[in-house]
């Protein structure tokens, strides 16, 4: 099975930014636990990130051909990038959205999702957690 | 560890309710899969479900003090009560909401969840598998 | 052909409250009223009535079953509880919403009717006869 | 006792205008049966169409002196004819504003009817019947 | 003088409930209070508590027949819930509505009372003097 | 000096007509009174009622070209008519608008005008003082 | 019969303020036209500005006590001023508002007046024209 | 081919009507060039006005059944006659929207279309050229 | 202990402004009885009234350094005055807000405060009690 | 004369992309009919595609100094990019935007054009006709 | 050149006043500072402050006649008073509005400004700084 | 001291985009007096331009570890780009938001800044000098 994993924008400054909000474990560091959950799983997965809103919609394009299931953190355009939601609906893998933080617990603007309204589900406030049960429940859709 | 699962209204009536939307596994079957999942993960589990506000608040309550987490899927209750709201705000375990169904999906009114706010996190979207994941989740908090 | 007819909240104090919107009919001679109407026409016939959201979803459900057709005066809880909606939307049976007063007449937060968009009708701004052509229209579905 | 029926803008294409909300029976057929019913009754009937909100409130205005009831479906006007709205307020009989679809499961701008809040009750989704049961409470209301 | 004291939602936590919110005084000594004061005050007082919208309900309705005041902290109901809204409506006996903290300083949703249209006055932020601010004013409501 | 008085939708039941608000002179007798004015002042004065938006706006087109004033009170079409609007917006002749109550005093609804932004000025609260005091404003403008 | 005209923030700087919305005619003009106004019409009249909101209250106050009826330019307070709404509900005598320039043609916040709600009635956009007409609605009161 | 064109309100003035925005082209003119243009077509086409939204649907509902497509300008109807969209809801041939300016060029309440939502399509701003596309477009539908 | 007391905007016309909402006793009588309640208490009182935002806030200023707490009646600067609620907010005494009438029995604007969001607590509907109960809790205060 | 074309993000997937909506035409078919359509009315045709925001805000800027006019399909971006509008709005070419479906039969946020507002013209709904005929349309405005 | 200095409500109260936000140097010392940077500059300033919105008007309507540019923070009036803007409109010299703190980030209600929208510009949230900004921008205006 | 200035989109077309707005002076022009402005302030400072969000975020980071102040004008972003405001928000130096005109007096969707949140301040208005001011600021902020 393979996996695209995409990183939103502002991701790649985990560990330095706001930590109090976001944790202290670095952008590399998340990835490199990543890579070894889906080996130990047996999964072939790719991380990519972007500060781009064109970069992001490209990757997903491209994934929606080439995986069987892509894991998204949208990070900032979740809420307001209908480019990116108009990418995700013309996928045809399933697709799971996630966030390191409860955005419910945040700004009024984040509490809004409109990227989900397109996705298979949504995890979201713990952390990096959230991308390890999203690789889980991809793979049992993947196998059923 | 133990987990108190915590149903909101008219999931009772699982299986037959709009089954296009919330499938045909009935409310007995998903909680002998709860059981027998927490079973195979050595884990005190119990499933509650009620119709009433009052009697969810009352459950809510007496977990904060004999459990050591909460997952909650509060229904229809999700979107406006702030006394559910208040009582999850109260305890001092964590708590996960779930849904069966991606919320963000459905009626407008539906995209809001003021319960969230106060919770460690949510997934929704993965029918029974939210409830699991978030077992996980506890589970991993808790050996934390 | 069997009816259950549910009563909302604070039903139970007509006669009492509110003369002026509500009438000075007490709410045991309104149910006499239907009891009498229900025989006249070789209807079985039911009357329910709670002030707990709860306990008015409990009895749809249990009617959703056992009967032939709904007659519901939400009250109050017409204008906010989703839940009520989402135990309405869940039975097969014809549902038919009813108001004493014409709902439309009075404060604007009572001119929303969120159980409404899951009912057959509405039929509204009639006093006691609002019920009985509830009642004469589920016979005219019954039969067809 | 006489009744005028009032139809609101494209009702008079019935029968072929969205059968699948209006129904398949057409307006002459409708018109058919009211005048059945009235007469069976023993009430005095007569039906108005008009596409134009200006001769609906001139036939409302000429009704309120010279009929003892009115039923009305404004159609597209119950969501903005204010001057269709003054047109009842100005009249002193009874009027009952009827609607063939639940105007509740209809679009958000079909949920709000400001004529409704000058009329005297509402029955809203019972395709003709709605008119059935307006015109009977409109002989109860004559009677007392 | 027979005064009612009303809890509602989640007021049985206190003292263990968001201290810093709502204070370390535990509910039973609060009550304690209340009934030392009441008999100091020569005032028959009872006090009752329910997270149940539905038993709020009820005893409001019995209340209005039995007592002569009746202090009221609707917890969380206070924004939201209609039905307790309209039972208060419907008693004729003198309603004080008191909370704990002062709501305008807390959440957004929290700043809106829609019980407290229809009740004499509102006292918040106060504590436990709320309470017996309100008492005292029911007694002299009742001495005039 | 010629000048049109356009009376909007139900001003032609004024007398019958809601007498607490709008005063029990009957529109003949205004009217009357209108010519008495208009020929005390050497104005050609002529008055047209009509229920129908499109009359009106033909009225308007016509009396663009043919007279040197207008007085409308557009009645309930203030609050929703563009098309009236754009009819006055598009004569090049001075237009008062005129209201026999004073709008503000009423119906959320009736307390914004979309003609009056294409109108010279507006007279609202005087009865028919206030088609009086617009004669004698577009006299002056017409001095002028 | 006296009346007293009371002009709102700004006005003193008539003549030289924004003149394509207000003109050029000078504050002390405007004032010398009015007394001749009044003079000829047998009126007492006197002419008060001020940029205070509090001043402008306690001139309505004691106007209530000692005239007949007030012409009040609120200019920008009309928007927003409840203290003025407030002082103007508590007299017993007449009160015109007038408007120099069409506010409905202006800034969508100036379309707005709560000061009218509580009026006689309202003279929008006849520069000083709206001043003579509302003096002469008065005189037609005070004289009825 | 037989198409049918309908100008909405006002129309009728095009050439001294506002011809900032409108244009110098009088009606007649326009509706030449649209004859011309069809005879070149070999398209039978005719051409209606009214100022009227009784009339507008009137001729709605009769081309319904007697020509092959529909080339409509609302007119100011574009933004607030529902009972204009049920008439064009309820065709069963191809209907296209036209504007001659660019309505979203302008306020903002004519940047609303509920006509449109049930048109084939729109064109709008290229002023009697919104005609000749529409009716190209309908050309093309008409022989696929 | 001293305290000062606050009344704002039009309260000096008590007595003889709307006597069915604030009552028939002056605004004299209620100093003078406010005065007495307080010698009775052993405090130092001073009542100070202006319909001048200014002038409160001036008040307010030299409160903060002066006395030992404030009760303030905002009257309508209640809803809008930021510039008060500022500087409520810069005094370090306890400040009590309070209302003769119930302020959510009113217009709607009536019922928002943002001063009350920098007061202690808000006392609203008990006419003048709704002072002593203020002077009693800010004793109690003092006390702690 | 030289047209440059900008299909807007997501346009590349056309075919594949939700073909129920915008068909089963692949983008790249799209293109040789707009090419072979320029080609037969001797304009020199360029097509442009990007997900980017800032490359299609780069291309705008370049076009506006290199082509003669510009069809846009900004897809999503019409709804939320004030960027692509500032950059359109800075071009003194004409431009005219288009879109496959018809914007106004969809999602309310789809329904909202923010980039419409600075364009000569809008064409919606016509599939790949919507740029024949702005390419028409173009043609026309080169030619006056 | 002359310069005039307007400080709003509350700014006398600087040092003592919620010091977190507005930092601890007086309102003494800030003028002091003013005034050295003005004579540095051979700027002849002066600084006026008011809690009074009339007296505010009153400095800038003299101000306007007598000084080439004001630096004006109007405190809390920045966000609702119309009064003060209109006054501000109505000058022929360069006004500059400055806030001691970034208003963006405190209250919502202070992210709005309806003063700015008539100023020159806007400086925002360098304490004493954006006093020194403004001279400055003054001074090169005024040597244009 | 290094200073990285950020320009948003569009900007790299000012002197030819609506110069009515923005000025005639050419951005490479506005470049060099910066660098010329810098060079005598003894500050390294580079100029950086995209129209591309992503490019924006990337600049962003790169600056939060290798300068000691950044002057952004985010243009466009400005009112949407969450992702930009998050990009900020993570930077430890002090950022100054700039504005060649005053935001405050055009578009309303351009009054809302959602950078400014997470700025330091925000200067707009003053053309070029926005830009000198800001840097003057951060000079200040560095050496204190």
């Amino acid at each position: 099975m393979k996996i695209q994993v995409i990183h939103g924008p502002n991701l790649n400054k985990l560990g330095s930014r706001e930590p109090d909000i976001y944790g202290t474990q670095t952008y590399d560091s998340i990835n490199q636990d990543l890579y070894a959950f889906a080996q130990s799983s047996e999964i072939s997965l790719d991380c990519f990130q972007s500060n781009s809103e064109g970069d992001l919609i490209d990757k997903i394009q491209v994934s929606g051909d080439s995986v069987d299931g892509i894991v998204i953190n949208p990070g900032a355009y979740t809420h307001y990038s209908i480019a990116l939601r108009d990418a995700l609906a013309a996928v045809n893998i399933p697709v799971i959205e996630v966030h390191l933080s409860n955005i419910y617990q945040r700004d009024d603007f984040r509490k809004k999702s409109i990227t989900a309204e397109v996705c298979h589900g949504v995890i979201s406030g713990f952390g990096i957690n959230s991308y390890f049960l999203a690789i889980q429940q991809l793979l049992i859709i993947h196998q059923t």
